[in-house]
């Protein structure tokens, strides 16, 4: 039997079991998009902790002790994931995340309710908006969730899986730092490298990463709570936007602070935007990587087969024994949806108007999707490929032991032109360096063999 | 108690009560990105399509009646919705798909092999290879899947979806044929027009994004199929892919037609991405569409204030008697999100390799969620937002009253240095047109009043 | 000694070399972006046909013979690219094109009254509003001038190139028709194709990129002209748009008609977002091409090896002797800007306001550029690349005939499970196929040899 | 008449005039792109700082004095843009930029051979590759001077045009600080803030603009030179790298470092991605900032009119009188062409193949198109439209005076409910809320008027 609830366009029904009241029910009748496309949780629980953390300022404001507490259990036990079944409601809705902020204004006060007078949902003795969300709007609380939800997910997950694939390309690059190998520019040979230094400019690429993440970080730890409806603070206590960054460090253990400036913080989503482009060059580099270790590993009899790479699963339908390098597949598909979501969020981010960017809840969809397809992705990745990758070292030598690039450690000492002509010989006819070097007459046997060391020259 | 299948890597435990196999058991275990992640049933429905088709086909060229019977049945339910909790595998696999589609076969196989022999799973009688994918390989199956899991969203969800919206937006066009209003370009104040010719602009744009979709559906209804494992059709029948498009033309409605070319049909998936492309331009359109409305329905009291918006839900959390746009929010996030999908898409297009390209998972998820965004955007869209929409006559009539640009209808009589000079006379000194011509001279009355009929302007 | 012109903010003073007037100057004062940025003369040519063409149709309409004839041959002469250097306004000014429509109707007026009445520039007796623009808007003509470009150029330029490089590829083809090769997916070792097949692939993509850009083009042969300012066609005669139409498909050779709805022809530019897309679906298209070229190519004794490109310069300034695929590098460079262009575009169509969409100019700057940079990359690439292009046929034969994904070929007699066993065991033991084959005792010598046939599996 | 110069592949005719040789030749020809494409001149200028440095530390490292003497002096005069007319080379060559390091090679030996030996041109005294590229490799001097040419201009030219945007915007702020409007979130009606707060949101964006850009320049510091052909610096003299950049930094007086690693030097372009991203952003702040100020600007008459726009040109060509933002759009399109420019950026900068990147020149170039662009753009629109702005106070008076959202600041004492019921209420009945408040017997006048001060709000 479904019961009433009402909102400030009056009566609406709601199924009796859930704690949500009106405005979350006209929202899910209002965006039939499906369980696929709803707003991530990360969000949810991050205005979770907003209200948790409003509950503390407000009692320090006057707002009635047993509410407060209420108010304050309530948000805890929603931010911890406890009522994950309350939050139907999807991505695509009103640009500001104002009925997310009232499906979490509601289902807090619903169950508040139920705890306090035994009666789930209604607006008494704890009113969404006059207690729950006292001293906010969605209009900073939106903004603040999304920063919050973000860097949790920067610290918890993002970070971590980055330290992962870090470590194991490094491991990689000191196991293998004195093995010799041709190195390509171009896709064509070139003079030798270690396969150790190939691997150390990927781990230096994640490296770059990881700092470009941490300067990204430092505009979302500015919060936009406490500007309430349109950066002026209206119906916020003095002092609120401090209390609250300062009770969402306490409850988050990362440094918020508020935004210097609050009209910047609702009208723009510039520090999403920057950070949702860092993902993207984050997403950039894991291409570059998986595509090399990809194309190294191609074979295993007609590719450069370089590289090992574990067999996961079958990699064939049809081919019976084919093995593919599925990890790098997976984490390319990734990075170019991550890439996408970017665009997405840009575009988003560009067309605020005046007080209030309205593109909030897609930007906060994007950004959490993207993190958590790289986080996923880029433990697999080191799980499943990098960490079983074995060097054919017969390989490698071989293909080593016959490149024409190794001329170029001539060039010093008979001229970039003699060591051409030598270069070309040897293509030409098929021969080795050395060859073609003593049949030119353009270097004598002794010289050559001083200089041309692929040992030394890496 | 889990049951044990293999693959050629070897035995996998299985949850005894599921119909899937050691290949789909993998890739659970090696891709672990959650349930939000799922692969589209849309493609699941469409595979399950081919093996049908296939069952079919293969019949007629050989396959055991009972074996194809069992197989055609199994593919059948799959089809219709009926085992879709047996799915349980993410677009970020194999760029192959080749692991859905092994999912599919293994289901296949797993439900027929029930039937027949009363034991769920395994791959006797039917096996999943060599009966279910008969013929076939990942590499033409899964695109085909992809083509027609497009075609048929196109043709179920998104064009009825357009025709929802453009109806709706004819309906006001036509109803407001002869409402004259100010005329706006570069966001200033222009020369008069109708609502109704406004509006039909709308229409005209997204009738022009109806045949853009056809010209590109054109490319989907040709089909990989046939192709096997690079494009050559190695093991598959003579004929196979013409029976196949024909098949698959039979069980959806739609005119398939094998690829004119098989290599490019695996190797490359460019219908996809300009079939994509055209969902982008769509998400243009109607970004234009929805951006204009919601500032035409600005105000109430201090914006543009012409059109009246419907009120779905209460606006604001700390503003009473808020109204919002809300459904041009939707709608316009929604456009962002398809044309970030679209960029995704790109570089997934970008990068095929040789014989096949492996963006695929990612690219036929993002192409049908940009669609089923889309489809329930416009949907919800027409139904809570242009329908209800109406004209604030009042308003509108007074806007053209006093707009300077009326001018414009006197330069081809006075021409446009005067005109320019009665325009900017009005403007300083706060006049109305009439009252600045007559005032310089430069115009009698009985000219003015003869040129300057905002309802002849139009 | 500079001279004085006028508009309606009052006189400036200009070069007296020059032919333009008051707002040309004007423009070039108020936007310094430099020569490098300037409006593509396409553009201005076009829109010199577009005065040319009204200067006709407004003879027709009453416009005095002898300023309707000095204006139509001046319009001709600056269509000509006879006055190039007349037109120094940059990309980046107001929205709608209309400094560039004065740069245009100025410098026609400017040469006309030169001819008639001995002085350079001016408004007398041609003045460029009231008679070189005569029925026109910057807001239809421009647009208008946008589609006549494009057009133009696809025909004479792109279309050509893509041509040229088709045929090219095409040529190739049909020399490798028989030419037995290992194919790979996954870029791991797959079944054989012909080097041939994998060309007909590359063919098969460009003419459907050929057809899509038909289908886009249909949608530029609807003009804007004749809307003027917002639709209405306010101050132009009727018929003026279907005359106008019908002279420039005179002028041009192409079949211009009137667009269907002009308010949706100046408030929205979605035929040059879908033409823009589907320059980059070609783009993507190129980026394959090029990529599996370059990868073909790649070696000379460290990678595949399977095709000898051109040399076509020194390929390095340290490594003496080297050849580099710079045709593929300069094709997927190419191809990358026309994709960041058509975001560029992608973000300006969807700004549209209302009556008219102000990121005119720097859509057709980029669709014009897009075009030019795939239009010569393209027959460079043909020319430089493709036409010179050899098979290492030894190379090619070697590699064929150690693959294991042979093995594929026996699957439908022995089975999927033991055709994989047989791989595996080659795989391990470095054996070749039918070593494996026998040694398993899965596979007799005489079925090995009539089923495992590189040839027969093409 | 020609003459002849030679490289590896043998003589080519050059033009007597000029000073380069025989590899810029071979280019012209195989990249016939034309003029409008040209390698821009701040990379050619950068490239001979690297020259010029390269003598000075070539010189401490045994190269004849004489020699490096008259290398130093030659790569002066390019840098010092002496011989800008000697780089005809386009974007659109080699990935690597080799062609363009070879002009560059060429000039200042044609130069430098002039000035010691009489005629222009050639390989001797000094050798292009042996004395002027002298311990470099294209794969390290492009990046490096890609990374050059970024810093310089970000100093010379961004950084400033920054700067006096943010201080033009700033001013606005400061005058307006006390002037109470009327808020818009949703376009929709809001409380009040002042016009001062408005713009200090735009200072705030382009201040966090400032702080993202020096983060990502302090990785364009990090050099690449000393890496040589793959990283490993064969051919380098020890030290080279850190001497490399000790010069460079003495020249142009930005502290740049020696890479941390090679390998990632050449093989990414992680730093110029990331740059590129941040002038994104830079990009998505100045459209919200440039459409506010078009929209706020909105009329004469029918728009908001809160702000008049300096009028630096007519606006329309049929419509007399009309004044259009122009900065506005040109800042809105330089936005969008920078926002593609980045895709195309992040399009190379993930293609790289283990090596070498070979995406160069068209990342650097489209990167210092988009600093062009942002500079002159952000610079024209401080001083033809920011500085020029007037605030129509007398209808930003009366706007705020008849908002409906004043009715927030009564929640607080009468409850968010009871508000919205005045709110709905004035508006449905056209009062003035302090009419419905009264009139609903929900407030008296006293408390009416204590809480509903618009000054107070703010």
């Amino acid at each position: 039997m479904p019961r009433l609830e009402t909102d400030s366009l009056g009566p609406v029904e709601v199924p009796d079991a859930v704690y949500w009241g009106a405005q979350t029910q006209r929202s899910i009748d209002n965006f039939p998009f499906g369980p696929m496309e709803q707003m991530p949780l990360g969000i949810v629980h991050a205005l979770a902790l907003v209200k948790q953390a409003a509950a503390r300022v407000n009692r320090a404001h006057g707002l009635d002790k047993g509410l407060a507490d209420a108010i304050e259990a309530a948000a805890a036990d929603v931010a911890a994931g406890r009522f994950d079944d309350q939050f139907p409601l999807v991505i695509w809705q009103t640009g500001s995340g104002t009925q997310t902020n009232m499906n979490v204004n509601e289902v807090i006060a619903g169950v508040a309710n139920e705890r306090l007078a035994g009666t789930r949902g209604g607006k008494s003795p704890v009113h969404p908006n006059d207690h729950v969300n006292r001293g906010q709007s969605s209009n900073d609380s939106f903004p603040t969730a999304l920063h919050v939800a973000a860097v949790v997910a920067l610290n918890r997950d993002l970070v971590p899986a980055l330290d992962r694939l870090c470590g194991a390309l490094d491991a990689k690059a000191k196991g293998w730092v004195g093995l010799v190998k041709i190195g390509r520019t171009h896709l064509q040979d070139a003079t030798p490298l270690t396969l150790g230094q190939e691997f150390s400019g990927y781990v230096q690429q994640l490296r770059d990463a990881y700092q470009r993440l941490r300067d990204a970080e430092s505009h979302l730890l500015r919060l936009a709570q406490g500007g309430t409806a349109v950066g002026t603070g209206l119906n916020a206590p003095e002092g609120f936007s401090a209390a609250m960054a300062a009770e969402l460090a306490r409850l988050t253990g990362h440094a918020f602070v508020p935004a210097p400036n609050a009209f910047e913080a609702l009208a723009s989503n510039d520090a999403l935007v920057q950070f949702s482009a860092t993902l993207a060059t984050l997403a950039v580099a894991l291409t570059k990587i998986a595509n090399d270790i990809r194309l190294l590993g191609s074979g295993p009899r007609s590719g450069l087969g370089e590289l090992m790479l574990p067999a996961n699963e079958p990699g064939s339908s049809i081919m019976p024994g084919k093995v593919n390098p599925t990890q790098a597949e997976m984490l390319t598909m990734v990075a170019a949806q991550v890439i996408g979501n970017h665009q997405a969020v840009t575009v988003g981010g560009m067309q605020g108007h005046l007080e209030l960017n309205v593109f909030k809840p897609m930007i906060g969809a994007a950004v959490l999707r993207s993190m958590h397809l790289l986080a996923v992705g880029m433990v697999s990745f080191a799980a499943r490929c990098v960490e079983g990758l074995q060097a054919d070292e017969r390989r490698i030598g071989e293909l080593v032991e016959r490149s024409l690039m190794l001329v170029t450690a001539l060039a010093p000492e008979i001229g970039y032109d003699n060591a051409a002509r030598i270069a070309k010989l040897a293509h030409a006819e098929g021969l080795t360096l050395r060859e073609a070097g003593l049949q030119s007459g353009l270097v004598d046997a002794a010289t050559f063999d001083r200089l041309v060391r692929p040992g030394d020259m890496v």
